[in-house]
């Protein structure tokens, strides 16, 4: 019998490595977990900083509400359970991203340890890069792009991460941007330069 | 008060669109999703294709057995109901990575018509391009590459695709391919040239 051992033939036969993704598209992989309260500016800076990589020809990506809890995440709710698999998913599929070579940006509040550690266990050392973005919340409520401190104090929400739910803040993140003292273009530009200083991308300019 | 409206900043904040992304990445965003038999050479072809294009600085990426069941998928077994949520999750990555501006290559056997339709239906007209391993069973039982024939003729398995399963074979696929009949550069070729025609990626040489 000619046969071939399964763990011979099916396991590990991608042809490109993670330095030759890198060599040909000019920068290597990597993950930006945004976290912080609603209204911090998640979103806002991620989408920024997207747009300013690409410009650069970095392949860049943002995952955040819009995209994930319409399409990937629809079937989840926000119980415990559903939000600590809303975040587990978002890990994996960043994973995916990163293993593609691109940059990918994360938005979500992630207010548990526990489940940005699970996040930055999947990837290799240096590739996971926790991004509090570290607005006052007082700035966020006074925001409020959803409504939601409003309905909160109405008692129509119960559960508002920095209200009635807990925000665990990372205790020793990669970068802290706290976006009510800095324009967006300096916030952006605050996660770029982290980015170039660990080689992940080219310095521009 | 100046509470904004919920509907005006939550949603439309990304900056970047699909143009912008194939201005600076030199080629467009697609999904080629491969369907076949157990040993029809699936992964095998699209690791191929994945490093010629990697070689022309296209950004591509294959979403396959190995990063997605022990990952993401990683809660799903093989009930008929995991594997419709297999299949939906995968769609949703592959999605994503589309709008991301790279040409994803997916590699599941992926049997149902209407889980292909499914996915198919969640990209832009000519972003989905299903692509059918059209390897004879026979040929794929002599594979074997997972022992899965072996094991589906001894009983020890009953449900293989092609064996105790159906497989429900694309009606108007893009692209066919047989990998029984080309050696694995041209079957990756075909493909490619696909890719070309259709100006996804532009032409080399």
């Amino acid at each position: 019998m000619n046969k071939p051992k399964a763990e011979n033939l099916t396991i590990h036969i991608g042809e490109v490595d993670a330095p030759m993704r890198a060599s040909r598209f000019g920068h290597e992989g990597a993950a930006l977990w945004l976290t912080g309260l609603s209204g911090s500016g998640k979103s806002t800076v991620a989408h920024r900083v997207e747009r300013l990589l690409i410009e650069r020809g970095v392949h860049a990506f943002v995952l955040d509400g819009d995209n994930i809890r319409h399409g990937l995440n629809a079937d989840l709710g926000f119980s415990p359970e559903d939000r600590k698999e809303n975040i587990r998913r978002i890990a994996q599929v960043a994973r995916l991203f990163v293993e593609s070579g691109a940059v990918v940006l994360t938005a979500f509040v992630s207010p548990y340890r526990a489940d940005r550690d699970s996040a930055r266990a999947l990837l290799p050392e240096g590739r996971f890069i926790e991004v509090f973005i570290d607005t006052p919340i007082e700035v966020c409520e006074a925001r409020d792009p959803k409504g939601l401190y409003r309905k909160a104090r109405a008692g129509e929400i119960t559960n508002l991460t920095g209200i009635g739910a807990p925000y665990e803040p990372p205790l020793a993140p990669e970068l802290r941007v706290d976006t009510s003292a800095h324009d967006l273009d300096t916030a952006a530009g605050l996660i770029i330069d982290y980015l170039e200083s660990r080689g992940i991308v080219p310095a521009a300019r």
